[in-house]
């Protein structure tokens, strides 16, 4: 397990309840893809902060996003996490989306720091789409 | 999707078949990890072609993968495959593992070259360890 990168998903998690968004984004490559929601992709900071200032709202800004159990496979400078997303919100249980997922997330190592590539909450759920 | 990365998955799907393990790590970057079972890595081209032996030799030489349905979340240089892995071998009922999954491979493009750094075909059923 890389430490560095479990405390930021962490810290990433904290940003997201407290509604920091520009926060957020540093812990983002440039080029960075969310999966908002099924068959939705943001790219880049400016689309994934919009993303997730509306993920925000859809909760009724109630979000919190936590990991339980968590899985990391290492090469070099590219990290594969496997997590258990948990997320909370006052109006969870009108969402359309488990609050219970199975996410993959895509870690590299850029100049030395650690950011967020691939933000997949989904992980391989993707695949049950029509 | 990215087509050269689906064509590259499918030629090592036939190396696998064909037990071109030398080939085989042609697909592979220099500190890829592949996971052989749950709860045990090979890291380094080596190491991934012993475990790609030992698995074929489990498999009593029969083994033959293909990809059933396949999504690509792409940011830049980084890739990450969701994949349905098929696995077909002789004596695939005796298997402890499933031969039926759902894989996420990791690629990255280094100095104009896709290749794998990360081999999970167990996706992120590697949470259900005890």
């Amino acid at each position: 397990m890389n430490k560095v990168i479990k405390e930021l998903i962490d810290a990433a998690d904290k940003a997201i309840k407290e509604e920091r968004f520009d926060d957020l984004m540093d812990f983002y490559t440039e080029d960075a893809v969310l999966v908002v929601k099924p068959g939705l992709e943001a790219k880049g900071k400016d689309s994934l902060k919009k993303a997730f200032i509306k993920i925000a709202e859809y909760f009724k800004n109630s979000l919190v996003p936590r990991q339980g159990k968590m899985l990391m496979i290492e090469a070099g400078d590219t990290v594969l996490v496997l997590s258990q997303a948990l997320l909370e919100a006052d109006n969870k249980s009108e969402s359309k989306y488990s609050m219970e997922r199975r996410a993959t997330y895509v870690y590299r190592n850029i100049d030395g720091k650690w950011l967020c590539a691939i933000d997949n909450s989904y992980g391989t759920a993707l695949l049950d789409q029509p």
